[in-house]
Order: C-alpha cells, then structure tokens, then sequence
C-alpha cells in the first residue's frame, strides 16, 4: 500500500478546526504528504488547501477512489462518518476519524467490522490519549507508581457560546447526543483505556441552560468494571470556565492531569504517593508548549501502519465510547 | 428555661475530638457556661473538664436530668445519639447533636419527632454550614449573582490512617454505615441547603482499600431534585491528599469552594460569573484563619432557642441527609 | 505619506522569531501589507516571504530606500538598529524597532533625535505594554483602584539552553549589554511606565552559570524616583523555570500579573485592596488565550501614525530604558 | 546546671504572643519546665501564668536571679534585650532573646561576648529556621540538589493594622530600626544561613505609607558574598496580604518556600532542577499542619544545653543580623 518513496499520502475530508489541526500536523512529518483536502464548505476548503499547498476536491466521493491516497482522515460532524469511513474503507484506504466514531453503536460496529473485514487500520481521533500530561499519567500508571487502580474522577466542559443551540451539536440527527457524544467521548475513552471495560452504568443527564432538548448540556455519569474500578464522569457544556480534569486514585497513589493548554490551561501532570505520616508531596509537570497531540495521534498511525498492528484508541475503542455513552441515554430514559 | 442570669448552661457527652471543640467554642460566649461533660473515657473526660474548669460526671443519665442545665450537646459515636438525644429531650433539654443525627432514618426521625413534641430545639452538627467560605458562598448565591442553579459537583475525602478498619467507624453497628455517614453527611446536607431535596438517587459504593466490607469506603452519589438540579457527590476514605471541595454551577455563574483549613489546606471562596466573550475572571477570597464554625454553629444554637425558632440545619436536615444515604445504599444494593 | 488608498505599507528586516511574530501581527490588519522582508540569513527569510507572500529583498539598505514603504520594522539584533533606524529615517520612514532601542544611550539617542527632526513616529518595541494582564493592570491603576503607588517588585527570566554563551547575546559587541540590555528593557519600561522617571539607581550583577564575562546573566537593580517611590527589579538567565512576574503595590491596594502565555505559564491580572479587617480577597482575571501584544502593538503605530502623535512607549522611552540599565552597570563597575 | 532530675527549668520573660507561643512549646516537653513568667503588663502575665499553671513574678530582675532555673527565654521588645539577657547571663543562666538580639550592632556584641565569657548557651529567636518547610529546604540544599548556590529572592511582609505607627515598632528608641530590624531578621539571617558571610550591603529604605518616619516601612536590600553569590531582600509593613516567599538558586536547580501558615498561607517547600530540555518538573511538599518551629526551636536550645554546644542561630547570627541592617541603615543614609 505505501509506495511513493515511503511517503504515506493523505486526504482530509472536512476542514473545520479539527480538519486543519490535522493537516497542520502533518507538515512535522517528512514521510507524509498530504493530497488533498475536501469539504461541502468551500470557501473554508480552499483556504486550507492553499495553505497547505495540496488539492482541492470538491466532491469526497471522488478523494476516496484516488489511488494515489493511502489514508482518508474523516473531520466532519457524525453523521457523515459512516458513509465516509465505509467509502474509504471500501477503496482500501486506512482510517483516521474523528470522534465519536458514529452517531451510535450501530453505525461504529458497521465501520469497524469493515475495516477488520478489510485488514486495513482504523483509529478513532481520540487525541486525549497523545496529550503530554495524559501520556506521563499513563506512564507513571504502568509503572505502578499508584498501585491498583481503585477510581476515576473526571470533569471536562466548556461553557458554549451565544447561539450554540443552532450549532450541528444540538441537532441530534447529526451528533447523536448532546454534551455526551462531544467531550464524553474522550473521558469515556481515557477512563476504559486506565481501568478496561465497564459492565455497569448509571447516570443523570440535564437539560439546564441551553434549549436543545432532548440533547442534554451536562452528563453525570459512573461506569464500574466487573472487578470494581468506578468512573466518575462530568461533562458540561455550561462549565463556563473552561476545564478539564482528570483524577485516578490506585491503593498507593493518585495522578492528576489538569488543563491541556489554550483555554483549559496549561497542562500538568501531578503524582502523589499514600503516605499517612507524612506532609502531602507531589511530583508537578508542566507542559507549557503549544499542544503536540496532533502530531502525536498521526505518529501513531503512521507506525500502525508501517507495522502492521491495530492503533492505539483503534475502531473497537470507538465503538466501546458510543456504546458507553448509550448505556447512560438508556438508563436516563428509565428513569423517567 | 433560660434563667441563670440569661445565660445558657450547657452538658456535653463525649469528650473526643469534637466534644472538645465545642466545649472550646463556648469560652467565646459570655452567656454560655459549660456546666459538665461526661464520657465513657474517664481520662479524656477528666483532662477536657480541667481545661475547661467544669464538673465530670461520671454517667450521662445523671447529666441528662440535672436541673440546672438547659441544652445537651451530643458527641458521641452515632449508636449513642438516639438514647442520649431522648433523655436529654425527655428531660427537657434543646439538644446540638453531632452528624449523623443517628445510624439511620428511623433513629434519626424518633429524635426528631420527639423535639417537635416537645418544643424544643434540635440541631444537627452540620457544622460545614457555618464555615466562612459556605457562607460567603451562600451569600453570593442568595444574592442572585449565579442564577438558578443547575448542578452541585462535590468531592470530600481524607486518607485514613492504619488501623482505620479497627476505627469504630468500620463498625456498622455503630456509625450506621461508611465514609457516607461520616463526612458524607456534609456535603449530602450542604447539597440540600443549597438545591432543596431530592426525589431520585442513584450511586455505587466501593469498598477498595480498607478492609471494612460491608461497609464503603468510597461512595459516589448522584442526586436529583424535582425540578432536575443534579448533585454529584463523592466522598472518600482513600483521598490520600485530604480534599474539601464543593462548585455550585447556576445559569449565570458559578461559586467554588475549597479547603476547609489546617490539613485540608486554606478556605477559599471562588465566584465566577459567565461571560461567554471575555476573560475568565473570579473574585477569590481567602480564609487564612483557624475555623471558627464551631463559634458559629453555637450562635445559631443559642440564636434558635433565644428566638424560639428552629435553627438552621435542624433534626429535619438531620433526618434528610440520613435518608439520602440509605435511598443510595439500597440503590446500590439493588445493583448488586 | 500614507498612500495606497489608506494602507500602511511595511517592509521588516530580521526575519528571526521577532520578525516573524511582527509579520504575522500584520495579517490581522486590512489596512496593513507587508511588501517586503530582509535579513542577511538568506534562507530563513525566503521562509517568512513564502509564508507571508512578500518580496524577499537581498538588501536592507535597498528595502528602507523604496518609495512604496510607510514603516520600517527593524528585527535585527541591537549592533544593527542604529544604522537601519538611521537610514529608514532618512528616508522618510516611520520605525518600529525591536528592544533594546540600541546598543548604548548615546546610540538610542541619535536615532530618536533624528526622528524627531524628521517628524517621524518611532516607537520602539516594547510590547509587553501590550500584553492583556498589563493593560488591565495599567486600567486598574489609571482607575485609581491602588492609590498612590508605593513600589514594584518585578522578576523576569528565563533558563537559556546549552550554548548561550556563544549565542549573540553574549556578545557585548552586538548586544551592548547582558540580560539587563535583553529581557531588562521590558521591566525597565513597565516599571519607568507606572512610576515615573527615576533618578536614584544601584544594583548588582552576577556572571554566575554562563560563561560570558563581562555581561551578566543576573542583574539586581533598585531603582527610585524623585518622589520616593522604588521599583526592585531582578532579571535572570538562570531562572531554570521561566517566570514573569510584576507586582505593583499603592496605598490603597497591590496589582500582580503573573505570566505571559506559552513557556511562562497562564497570563493573570489580580487585584487586592487593602482592608485591615477583612480575610484577603482578590479579583483574578486569567488571558488564556495566544499572546496578541503584537497585533496591540502595530494597532499603537497605526495609530501614533494615522493621529499623527508619537506612540505609547516611543524613543523617548527607548532611551530612558537604555540609560537606566547603563546607571546600573555604572554602579556596579564602581563597586568593584 | 541541669538538675531538678535532669529537667531544665525554665522563665519567661515578656508575656506576648512570643511570649506564649514559647511557652505553651514547653509543654512538649516532659524534660522542660516552666517555673515562673514576669511581665510588665500584669493582667496578660497573670492570664498566661494561669495557663501555664506556673508562677507569676512581677520583677524581671527577681526572676533571672532564682537558682532554681535554667533558661531565661526572653520576649520583651529590644529595649529590653541588653539588660535581660546580661542580667540573666551574668546569674548563670542560659538565654533564648527573641529576635533582634538588640536594638543596634553594640548592644547584640555586648550580650553576645558575655554570653562567650560565661560559657553560656545562647540563641537569638529565628524560630523560622525551624520551620519545616526551611528545614526541608536546607536538607535538599545540603544534599546538593541543587549545586552551587547563586543567589536568593526573598520577599516577607505585613499590612500592618490601623495605629500601627502607635506601636512600639514604630518608635526607634525601642526596636532600633523599622520593619527591616522586624520581620527583616529572620530573611537576613536565613539569608546569611544559605549563603555565608555578606561583605557588600546596598538598598533602599521607604517610609511610604505608615506615618513612623525616620522608621522605614520597607526595605529593599542587595547583599552579597566574597564570593559573589546574591541576596535580594524585600520586606515589607505595606504588604496588604501577607506574604513569606523564599527562593534559593543554584547552578543546578532552585528551592523555594512559600507560606509560613496561618495567615501567610500553607507552607509548601518546593524543588526544581535545571532541565533545558524537558518539561518543567517540580517536587511540592505542603505543610498544612499548624506551625511548630516553636517546639524546634527549643529542641534545639535543649540539644544544645545538653550537647555543651553552641545552638544553631546563636548570638553570632544575631549579631550579624543586626549588623546587616545597620549597614543598610548606612547606606541609605549617605545615599540621601
């Protein structure tokens, strides 16, 4: 598959903010050459392919039959995902797309099955995972500086702006769930990949600020594994101060990731011991840069790739978030 | 009931840790004398009555029924606080009785029922109410400056200590339950003060560190009142970094709380309003003196009785949060 | 001057990171167009006219002689600006020249004098002015919310990296002077900016890690003005973990702000009052945001040129903080 | 000199807040005891004699003279130090004087040389050497965390309270100097702790908002070392919210503490390497705990008395002390 001197080849499909994070990226990789972008938004679509120098296509169906294009990166709201991923897939082409997978479990265990049908990689943009703070948490993790895992803690919001109930977010066609489907997924994800799957969910979801019912603003939600770990999660979106907040507590320890830089803060990884007679002592990171995370996720699927193995935060990641996430909507409409 | 010159003469059972703050609290009260204490650790006793140059009695029943005294303060392990509570309510006694009113829903409602009876005055040693930063945060909350309210996300923990499983409080028999019985009263009772009560409850337990099975040493617990504001509740035994933490999200703003002082670091009142177009910006105060809320749990006490008022955070408070905590032990043992 | 149907027309020689960040300040502004760019790193300047879609002109002297250039940003290390000023001046060009304004008070002097007999703005590049946490310090202070200023306490510094010593920098030739002459200038100016002209100076310096006697790495300097007030000012290059700090106090209140976005870490405002009685409360505002003080600085040429009035921090400015760091080099030389 | 069954007998002279604090230290102590307090104020003496349950005397001079006591701990303003510590000195006892050691250079040489003469332990109150987040601090020092020592930034100050220019601070016939002979000593003598001997004094001195001219309300001092190493001193009676920080650089890394307690903040001891290339990384140690360098700073006179040495912070330090400000004092002077 990847000829062209080595060079892995590139098409973007959607060049919102994510589109052009991605595209951005690319350019620290010497073996990645980006095609050509496309997008049902012009003028945006242009703008980002004279800025990286590559084509513009006007229709998506036509960028994924190239043959000249080894990996279709999917930036567009949900719903277009499973058309998208499956055209690519299709035509042989590897997939990076962004989260969440689909607009529900269906539509991501129908672009996963295909791609493992295929042999070809698929990575769901779960970003989070390349995060430096989130990276050195997980390193500290496996080395078992916290011993066994007991809870997760984690809250991530925004606060929205004026008129974010005409936003695609809040149509329920294109996203699939509210506040949930968006952040959700990435908490959803980082709490699975520290403590594995969950088996047991419960939540509340509320409606509070925002008028886009029936898509909820804010999701509590706790998921428990079969050997005990809870997930506490928060997600909002009128956490009018920017946060994100990440807690996991072992038997002997904890580690703290707080902030990923721009409006959430700078970023630091924090890791405490349990020591009862002790003062508290904690080791502090901080990752002042610009965030990396972009060029970290590619890396990763270009070493896929190149080695033949599924990605990290690969399709069945993808699909696990969703289902989570629908775990928590089914168990908010039982109760009511 | 008041004679004594207008002042107020008062008992107190249980000479531990929090019998002695409260006997402490008195000396800043010119119209309060400590008449007596009296605990089943004759030493401590002995030691707390020096100090405070007042008589030791050696049982409490005979401390219950002494005519020259006008409120018992109760602070023993909670399978006390229901006979004790009574006799001294029996004998005409206002009673402060520290939290959790009793080991359950029943205990706590016979006490109750029994001050309404009688006409006298009950309160629940939810302390936390009176904490400066709680106040301020009242404060600005009674003033509008959040808006309706939307959610409460609240963490409260300490680390234990070895041995904790030996502790009185990993006996169910006595505290009625785990660590949310012990300090989740508080934020169960500050999360109704604020939000009003709650018609649904949904939570896990977990007991991950200390070998105290049955009972949790971890409980995450989402409430929800009728009009849909969510409190999300953790409280924990294996926070290994004490934490006192307590963000009340409303339409227009939010308020945080931190620190509760010595070990759980310096009290901070945070308010924040939202501003979708400008720079996050808070008004922070900083409460870098020692806790007086036991000062002001007394003034409200002595308030109550002078003003022949309920004060606040009363048996019924006493008897909610109690509730609360049971409606979660039986969701999580409906899990199971 | 100002033709092209109302555009300012830019040309900027030193294309390192200060050229470019002022070129890519310009593409905020319809009114503003780079025509060229110059430097004698041939290869890095053919970059930013890529990226800018600029001329790339061989020569400075060639650049500052063009009839279709209103303003001549000087990027280029402190050996070079006099004669560049110089010349742009002569030709009838406006300037805005990177800090320090020379390499000396005698040269900072000749190219302002020159200005001022050519009616030309000149402002030198001191565009911490215009960093938001100190423009709402300035707002604050303006407001009278501190009273009457009493002191500032400010530290600026960074940890350079392996090899500073053979950087430009350390090079008294080029730079006229060490740290004192680099990140100095802008604590100069902040502090000379709120309290005044001083006329009292001491200080030490210390070539203390770096090899680069005579300049040093560190300078300690108090400085005071006619009426009292004092500004202590330390700049660093052993300052392992960057920092900018600046604290202005009065008699009614303080003023702090605390980074400036990127490696220094958030960029905050605070404002404390004085209130003997009260528990210490602070307003906080935090700019997490990118760094746009140079956008606000070409918006202060723009309009110091189109008002026809010399700018906010202008060579009047870029003299007196030259001549301040040489009073401490003065003192310090006679010390020993 | 020990005897009474190898305690060592304690007065105390001077029944303020020092006053207390020291004594309520002892109780420690089972080897200390407390024999009698002397005060000039009789009602605050009485009080603390109750609490201490020890006796009261109303003549100084009748106490230093008693044989039944070991250690005069003396807490009177400076005044009063020469002729106390000499009297106490001269009967054989062992002196602990709040710091200054004196109001000026001759007066703490005088004491100091008879304490020499009588073979006596003496020690000036810089309790704040014992304070944990010091003593970390110098432990890390002294493991060479952080190399060769470069220079400390030291910052320490109150807002002081109304009248305050009607206290005995802020008369020089009593305290020999301003806030710089106050809260001054103990950054100074933990200054000189760090980095040795100073040999080069300049600085400024501000009477800027307490009406207590020719006192200074704060002081801005440079010292330094033969060999070079820097002290950057700020202290400060118009530091509206308490502040103690305390930073120490070396070659290879900083130390810095922050926060004394109470109304200073929690006290945290913080670590830092030199480190270009990779994330800031620090090592943050909170002390939340109340403050005992009081129970240290005994520890030591006890170790000392016993160990027939010297104490840490002896007389020498307090001269020195003294000795700096006074040379600070000089060079103001002559500076106007």
């Amino acid at each position: 598959m990847v000829k062209n001197g080595g060079k892995l080849r590139i098409g973007i499909i959607g060049t919102g903010l994510q589109g052009r994070r991605r595209a951005e990226a690319l350019r620290q990789f010497d073996d990645a050459q980006l095609i050509a972008v496309s997008s049902n938004l012009p003028a945006q679509a242009r703008r980002l392919a004279e800025d990286m120098k590559c084509e513009l296509m006007d229709d998506w169906d036509k960028l994924v039959i190239r043959q000249d294009i080894d990996v279709i990166i999917v930036c567009t709201p949900p719903d277009c995902h499973l058309p998208m991923c499956n055209a690519a897939l299709e035509n042989g082409k590897h997939v990076l797309c962004e989260k969440p997978l689909a607009r529900n479990p269906e539509e991501a265990e129908q672009i996963t099955k295909l791609a493992q049908k295929k042999g070809l990689k698929l990575k769901c943009g779960f970003n989070h995972r390349h995060h430096p703070a989130i990276k050195q948490a997980r390193e500290w993790f496996d080395q078992g500086l916290i011993g066994e895992p007991l809870f997760i803690r984690t809250e991530y919001g925004i606060g929205g702006r004026p008129g974010y109930e005409k936003d695609w977010r809040a149509n329920v066609e294109i996203g699939g769930g509210g506040q949930l489907m968006d952040q959700g997924m990435h908490v959803i994800d980082l709490s699975r990949w520290f403590l594995g799957d969950f088996t047991e969910v419960t939540g509340f979801l509320q409606t509070g600020y925002w008028d886009i019912a029936p898509l909820e603003d804010n999701a509590f939600c706790l998921l428990r594994t079969k050997t005990g770990q809870v997930a506490s999660i928060h997600v909002s979106w009128t956490q009018w101060k920017n946060l994100f907040r990440f807690e996991l507590y072992g038997k002997d320890g904890y580690i703290m990731v707080e902030g990923l830089g721009g409006s959430y803060g700078v970023e630091k990884a924090i890791l405490g011991k349990r020591a009862f007679f002790e003062p508290f002592k904690e080791e502090v990171i901080e990752f002042r840069g610009r965030d990396n995370s972009w060029e970290e996720e590619w890396r990763e699927v270009r070493s896929a790739v190149r080695e033949k193995r599924q990605p990290m935060g690969n399709g069945q990641g993808g699909v696990e978030a969703v289902r989570i996430a629908y775990l928590v909507y089914e168990a908010a409409r039982k109760r009511k």
